[in-house]
């Protein structure tokens, strides 16, 4: 089996760490398998590297910061070949202008157009480990370029898909996907296997165990991620095409995200257009808006409620209240909400989840201030002081509770 | 005028001193010269990243050794671009490989064999000062490789001739090249100039201003050197070709090496061939000699003395105890010894420079125990407390005191 690993910032957070990343590794070649590996850079070293950039220049040239930023992850790259070398394992690293990890341009925040993989499918095929550095690639014009903060697992996905790799393990702090946060609901249960639709709805609403772009870059290229954690032996969550999910579940877990904030324009002019309007000042702001709910007008009058995240609250109401062609009675705004999501691709056939949901949250007497919907999830915002009690409910009328 | 600047460790230690070069090359560049800059790793940097390496492995792979340690410098040199940028000066950092900095394949300790212009000399005629990590370069089989410690003087150097540039400035903590030790003699006096030979002999001697290598490779390539601190504005020493020294005084220097153990086999029989066994397995054993004296011979045995590195010492005792061919009656040894040096091209042409030196020591009843020359210096071995009176005689006795 073909298999890529990556290991993040915690994994391999001092030589300890690395030399007990590389045993892991050992076992998974010595059961013969082909192993490339994505590494992140050594614990604090990317925030130190960040740090120096901005204190030399806030306004600093992204070319050079991806050069400065770019170490931290060839640093651990090196090392961890000679961990493996020392284990009797042989392996080299590759840096990003090595493979190459062709990206675009786009300094700070690049994209991968392709990988060369020639050279490490022969030393794959010859036994040798190819220790990756996460992160950084070069552009056309040799310069190199890092895939912002994060990037690591799209690395990982990427030189997966590349290599058409069975499986990319992706090693965390935590061992899987769970139903819901265990921190809360004790009773949550990790999830064998879900999809990559389930996970990205579970990444974006703050179940922060992997970085969405490279769940979507998953997904395109149909490369079965696992997320497993490097701490013990336990098995991970699977993410995987729907086909391969035999038992599917209607909902898959409950997501929560506390990074919301909601802005309601009251007495808002009721004319076409005026949505446009308001949402346009806040496009130009840069600002993205996630729930939407317009209440029934009356005389001639509408309420508009938006939800925007807590750091862009005070900037969406600079930009709306600045609007010229928006006249409104009063803006609310309330930073203390929360948006809960039951997600499950079962819904998609299964009626009725909508109705569970907010026959749980009535039994508890949660107001529900909006709603928004999609093809596999049902969101709601709420105050943000019943978390706690609408995550255990939820949880519990969906059947997830561990037996 | 074409010239490259090197920052070693201290003029680059933090954040601030990178601020501080970057405005002496902004004084540079605005007077209209063309600036090439190599610079060192920021301070205790590069001896962490050995740290690591030793402690991941300590037999580790050199290759991966150079993709960990070369990160310091690259650091540094996205962060000097920055700086220089954000005062408003053109500049871009250039990597060993985007250069290339070609080296031979001997990691850890390359040797620089090309470097790339073409790009670089362009961009500096058009004002942009180019940025190059030290230490660090790339071989035929595209792998990072390092030039051994102390090698951004070497990549100084180089990169000075591959531009033919008209002078290569390199900063260091030390405003340039002193007559003597000045904290030992206070009345030594900063050179403005002095020649690539007497620089060697200096600088092998102890006078540890530049690393011996690049002081070889600008002689060879007839690269300007100039010696000065990056703390003040005060000018520093050039090293150049003996032609261009107009005054030249018989005796430039005094140096001193601490770094030195005496060696005496008493009662070595008398034979030929008998000092290419002795040196023959010191040389086996990869132990430097430095100076050797045999006296001479009386009822058919001979006295042997010859000098190492201190940290040699015991390894020398064995090799020539342990050597089969080797009979002798006694192997003393003394690591409380000094070598004392006399350098200067004048005394080419002038008799009389070692007379006047051993008259200055009998004047202090120092016994000199062992005596070496070459056609520009004359060195003593002494015993080790005389070192401080020797030197003052010495600089006195050789008309060195400043004014």
């Amino acid at each position: 089996m073909r298999i890529v690993q990556k290991f993040g910032g915690t994994s391999v957070a001092d030589i300890n760490r690395i030399k007990a990343v590389a045993q892991r590794i050992k076992a998974d070649v010595d059961a013969g398998h082909e192993v490339a590996v994505v590494v992140s850079a050594m614990a604090g070293v990317t925030n130190q590297l960040v740090e120096y950039c901005s204190s030399v220049s806030p306004l600093y040239d992204a070319r050079e910061y991806d050069v400065v930023v770019s170490t931290g992850e060839q640093v651990t790259s090196g090392l961890l070949a000679m961990a493996l070398q020392s284990l009797g394992v042989d392996a080299r690293s590759w840096l990003g202008w090595q493979l190459p990890v062709l990206t675009d341009g786009v300094h700070g925040k690049a994209r991968i157009e392709s990988i060369g993989t020639d050279e490490i499918l022969k030393r794959l095929a010859g036994g040798q480990v190819a220790v990756v550095p996460g992160f950084q690639g070069v552009d056309g014009s040799q310069r190199v370029t890092t895939l912002g903060r994060g990037g690591s697992d799209t690395s990982a996905v990427a030189l997966a898909a590349a290599l058409k790799a069975d499986r990319c393990d992706i090693y965390t702090d935590v061992d899987g996907v769970y139903t819901t946060d265990p921190r809360i609901v004790p009773s949550a249960k990790k999830l064998n296997k879900i999809t990559y639709e389930e996970m990205l709805e579970m990444a974006s609403l703050g179940a922060k165990v992997l970085q969405t772009r490279s769940v979507e870059l998953a997904m395109n290229h149909h490369v079965r991620l696992q997320v497993l954690s490097s701490f013990n032996n336990e098995p991970g969550t699977l993410v995987c095409d729907e086909e391969e999910i035999v038992e599917k579940e209607v909902v898959s877990g409950i997501a929560y995200s506390r990074d919301e904030a909601k802005v309601t324009l009251v007495g808002v002019e009721d004319r076409p257009g005026i949505a446009a309007s308001i949402f346009g000042s806040l496009a130009d702001a840069n600002i993205n808006v996630d729930m939407i709910v317009q209440n029934v007008s009356e005389d001639g009058t509408t309420d508009v409620t938006f939800t925007v995240s807590r750091g862009d609250l005070e900037r969406a109401k600079q930009a709306v209240a600045n609007a010229d062609n928006i006249s409104c009675r009063e803006i609310q705004t309330d930073k203390d909400v929360v948006k809960v999501s039951v997600i499950g691709v079962g819904m998609r056939s299964h009626a009725g989840v909508a109705k569970t949901m907010f026959e749980a949250l009535a039994e508890k007497s949660i107001n529900i201030q909006v709603i928004s919907t999609s093809e596999i999830k049902v969101s709601v915002l709420i105050a943000e002081e019943y978390t706690e009690l609408a995550l255990r409910s939820l949880h519990t009328a969906f059947g997830l509770d561990a037996a």
